[in-house]
């Protein structure tokens, strides 16, 4: 199997079909190992002690693993998240972006599984871990 | 034990703590037994094709189980997600509102664990379920 | 939709295509809204401290929700767990089976979501909670 | 930090404490990085259609990852498994044992968070995640 996606037809299919999305994230990396998608952390992301929000750290787990399905599958999938975990395990640094690091653990006929570390950037241990599955739509011909 | 907010203490504290978040969220109903919180949809809470993103579901979901926990030990305490897992089960309707409704099934001295099912208004089927848990900071005295 | 397979039913079923699990499990009640499942605890669930241990706890969870879905689709299904996840909040009571139960959230061509609560049986406060999915296996007809 | 406990430390300590599980398990390797766990896989594993249960194999992951916490904090420890969340992802090959390879995302003072890949022997791609929460008791000195 081949990469359907570069980094860059990403960032371009993000800012086509999600355009508020593509404001936060950007796709940095995009192998057929794993994929690398930077939050660019401003104040909305933000809750009081200066902290990036729960729901703002999921939304970045969410895109890192869509995205690198569509690398593999291609721009015209319409895949949707059917469920996800995640463990919230350090804060987030204070004045830096998130990176996420994802990678697809299985890529059926029917769903994706996928598995993501968050980062603070410039640093080793992970703020976050999340796993999310995607039900596939059947393949048109 | 008694419930230490009521609802209306509990958006009370929002507006001061989540000057943001209280602009999206208002808690209709709290209980002993359960909370029910409405996510008032807004443009910003959408994706293409008019449904509710995803992380404005889990939003929702972690805002109704962490103001369940508030409700018991009240609005001093600073208690943080730790993990969380949510199914997507159904396309939310467009054009109404969520409603979750959450109860705690654990409030221990350390952690804290809620449930909670999300509707869209009006239906009887619900769109998602989440459950999450809360570290609670030791008491002070 | 009508129940396709009663308590009774959902027994016999047990007894012919997973005989080692017949011995630990019995379907106490089954109905449109839920279904009951007994663990009957035996010393080999039981973990030092006579407590009941995880994997005997996961396995209650996954059988009651997967019998929740045949008591909706029939004894033919091919129904797989693709994902779970559990809370273990309370240590289970010594010496008594434990009763967990079950309902499904969604029914699905391609997928089944159900919820469970596990409890020591005569106690009002939950030992565990898990929430299962399983895919469907595609309609012969 | 140093690794408290080996490889041969932690299959002694499983043999004195938990006798039963000892038969199933092997710890192979143990690191700073990562631990490897196998189950031989025996009848009482299997489901119909020789394949591995999912409750054994979501005791493998709980085993795997239980033991990667003991290995850095050592053998006096209570921890007790408080979440986990696992993707049953693909068959496991017939006739093979079950690999599971396991590394330490965060010990806390309270928390620990794991996470487990598990393969069939001899295959590349993973036939389950899982990840796993546990409860650190407090520090006896």
């Amino acid at each position: 199997m081949d990469l359907k996606m570069s980094a860059e037809e990403l960032n371009a299919f993000m800012h086509e079909a999600f355009a508020q999305a593509a404001r936060d994230f950007t796709v940095e990396h995009a192998s057929m190992r794993d994929i690398t998608v930077r939050l660019h952390v401003d104040e909305r992301h933000l809750r009081p002690g200066e902290t990036v929000s729960g729901p703002a750290i999921f939304a970045l787990a969410d895109v890192a693993v869509y995205l690198s399905v569509l690398a593999m599958i291609g721009p015209e999938a319409l895949a949707v998240t059917t469920s996800a975990s995640i463990d919230f395990m350090r804060k987030p640094a204070a004045g830096v972006d998130l990176i996420a690091k994802a990678k697809l653990l299985k890529l059926g006929k029917k769903l994706a599984v996928g598995d993501v570390l968050i980062y603070s950037q410039g640093r080793s241990e992970p703020v976050a871990r999340a796993s999310l599955t995607y039900s596939i739509p059947p393949q048109r011909s």
